[in-house]
């Protein structure tokens, strides 16, 4: 794919500062980047790297900062990069049809456009809308449906029932609906409770890859409209993820939590069960929640604790070493002292 | 499905309280029940709740907590509301048989009222036991055992010679029999150690959808009778996992480490390898646990250590500021002191 | 499988101590080997275990240890062990060809010997390398290079465009290629960030089951040469591992963090983004690594510190509880001193 670059910044509703009859095949980081690239400046860190770049134009806020050079001024350059690669870098979509490999229940709805990849199945009364892929290897069971422009990449397993929405993307392995962790344990034996709730997966939501989502107990397990979600995170049955929240890899949340809109939890970090985690909560990576915490709430550490105590304990635990070291000569100080002191009552004494 | 409530009661083995005439047609939690929906309650915390629910029904252990409502008496009533989950929203399952897209070796044996999906395979020389179910996708090696009433969720894999026992449950996207992670490093070269042994699952077991439970060296790695083992978690190589232990989502466990009978890891907990808990040892969330515990241990933190002795730690560790504070107002006393003694001391001198 | 002790040790370069001419079936534990089968000592801790061992021969590398024993005398036991096992425990290799059941691209160029097993789907472009095995429903997309001699175990995933080297191993459900875990976030819209660099996996690597490798942004993810990576663990866009690196089960990679030459990281270990650790370095399990480290250096805590830091801080940490009663009794004493100057003071003054 290549365009010029004046096509290219009216594409983007950029602004072109200097030569744009240039072709430009490709997006390349400033230091990777050759004549025929564009690149992009986000982050003025970078300014002494993007003045050297090799790169034919250079995505930028502040066309002041690269003088001389053939820019294309944007307020937000990083995400008219992220449109750039669109552009310049198409996935090659699947035609639309039904792989004949594919085992598809006799009732179900494929709206206009949809491309089934090999081997996949499709359980009975399930619904997939209009324009949505569904990958080599994909099972989706009975009653689902999926909404319109969606993708699932190979291998997602969606189980019976659940529902996901419009313009969301299922990287490959994925699990939706496997049953919640629930067991009854009476005289040392564990019954399993039949989990019978669903998922609900909203709109622009993006889940990574071997995600696991379990169906609710009973109810729903929804993760909300735009969060997005990298691999190998575990969600629980009964928990709730707010609009726009984002969950870094291998995060684990409990079942029945509740995370507010736009909570961020970073890598590896946990939150056990029946918690709330308002609006705006930012969870570090590696900590575990076991305590609700109100809208915008920073928290870290094990347990996890506002931010800035979590600094400050760890801070104090750094300098132990030297607390011992001053209460030793403190001892030894005071030791000195009892000795003088039983000198100066012998003194006074005497 | 629906039944009438005195019919319940007797296959619940529940004592009815009030008429049991009306139809349920389900399980709700006691906020969300309507007339038709029977509730439980089995924590005292929520006797106001289950006193304003609407619920047409409700199990109970003691009836004289909801005076005047309509209830099913029993002992265990979480145990009664599993089984009333069975009865009422039963699961679907799918009719006896190989789906024709199955690739099924010919000497493979296949007890009566087998259930294979799409695309499924099967090696050479595997037995499956009666009534089990083997979801779309997943994939059975050579001279597997499977015994009956055993579901395999879709897009499971066991490999070779591995050994799944009867009425077990493994969840989407399971990997058992993967190679252990054994390596001979000779001169910055790391050999391959063939992992020649095998996973054996025990009876009544369930395992979580993307759990791995690798292969032994040699011998056997072992999921002991009815365990219950959460997504996202890693078993190692020659590792044993005692009957009844309960693993949450993202445990690991490295290399032929044994946990006796009863054990609980936490979520995100961690054994390294080698070691042996104890039976009824209990592990939090998130700690890691670097040696042995003997039976009854519970044990929290990184490293593990004994839980009290994590709490005291934690609790020392938030308690560092005014430590300090006090060492530092220790400090000022002392030196004041140290003045004042040497006016004395000028003073006894004069 | 069988072989005389004399022909094993010529296999194995070792040199046979004892009577050659008895057959040996199997490798078995020193505590588990019976006449028929070898064992091995590796560890001069089990030499006892080895005195009474039942095992018709030993690998040893020190003949002393064990007078009068029937041995095979190798530099290397356990690389020894480790080929004793591919001889007498060898692993089927499934016959090459492609199973009907196959969705292969017309396009895709197979080498000789190639083994393509049931429901597997290969897309246009792609090129598989001699004597190569792809397991049971593995997805590969297109333009993705596989090299010889590789072994791609059942359900694996292939992105497009990516590479897989020779001589590696890949477990059941390793995903290679997703997108890596990129939005450009404007007024509280995530907007995806399109992720059009590719994974290149080098020769001699093995991945674990369920492993997570995210392609690049832009440019490329790279697991080196020889790497070896247990189960579940994920590695995030535009990292890079470096060769001979080992990284145990659950631990995590941030994006675009450079691991240099044989770095360990133990399990459940995390480092975030744009880090570099030099060659050598060794991060213990469950750390979590905030900032780079230097070549050799071992690091480990939450944050992760060098190591001898780390286990000050910890000891620091448990004694504790010995320097708040040390701090109490120095306040005890000294305002017994302060209460006693005030007595002698008064006596000065009288």
């Amino acid at each position: 794919m290549s365009t010029t670059l004046a096509e290219l910044a009216q594409r983007l509703g950029a602004t072109l500062v200097g030569e744009g009859s240039c072709e430009v095949v490709g997006v390349r980081p400033l230091d990777q980047a050759e004549p025929e690239h564009l690149s992009f400046l986000h982050n003025p860190r970078y300014v002494a790297q993007a003045i050297s770049s090799r790169a034919g134009a250079i995505l930028v806020e502040d066309p002041d900062l690269l003088p001389g050079r053939t820019l294309l001024v944007t307020p937000q350059p990083y995400l008219a990069m992220a449109r750039a690669l669109e552009i310049l870098h198409p996935r090659p979509r699947p035609e639309p049809g039904v792989h004949p490999s594919a085992v598809v229940a006799a009732d179900v709805e494929l709206g206009e456009g949809v491309a089934i990849g090999p081997h996949v199945s499709i359980g009975v009364g399930t619904r997939v809308g209009p324009r949505t892929v569904i990958g080599a290897g994909c099972v989706i069971g009975a009653r689902v449906e999926v909404g319109s422009d969606t993708e699932l990449h190979p291998r997602v397993v969606v189980e019976d029932s659940c529902r996901i929405g419009c313009r969301c993307v299922l990287q490959p392995g994925v699990v939706i609906g496997g049953d919640g962790f629930g067991f009854a344990t009476v005289d040392g034996v564990h019954h399993k409770v039949p989990q019978v709730g669903i998922v609900v997966v909203e709109d622009d939501v993006e889940l990574g890859a071997n995600v696991c989502v379990d169906r609710a107990t009973l109810g729903v397990t929804r993760i909300g409209r735009g969060a997005k979600v990298d691999n190998l995170v575990q969600i629980a049955h009964n928990v709730e993820v707010g609009e726009g929240s984002i969950l870094v890899a291998q995060v684990g949340i409990a079942g029945s939590t509740r995370l507010g809109r736009f909570v961020m939890m970073g890598g590896q970090a946990g939150a056990a069960g029946h918690l709330t985690l308002g609006d705006g909560v930012l969870v570090d990576a590696k900590a575990a929640v076991y305590k609700s915490f109100a809208a915008g709430t920073r928290v870290g550490g094990i347990p996890a604790r506002e931010h800035r105590e979590w600094l400050r304990d760890s801070a104090n635990l750094r300098r132990l070493e030297s607390l011992r070291q001053r209460l030793k000569s403190l001892e030894n100080e005071v030791e000195t002292i009892r000795r003088g002191r039983e000198g100066v009552r012998g003194e006074g004494e005497g």
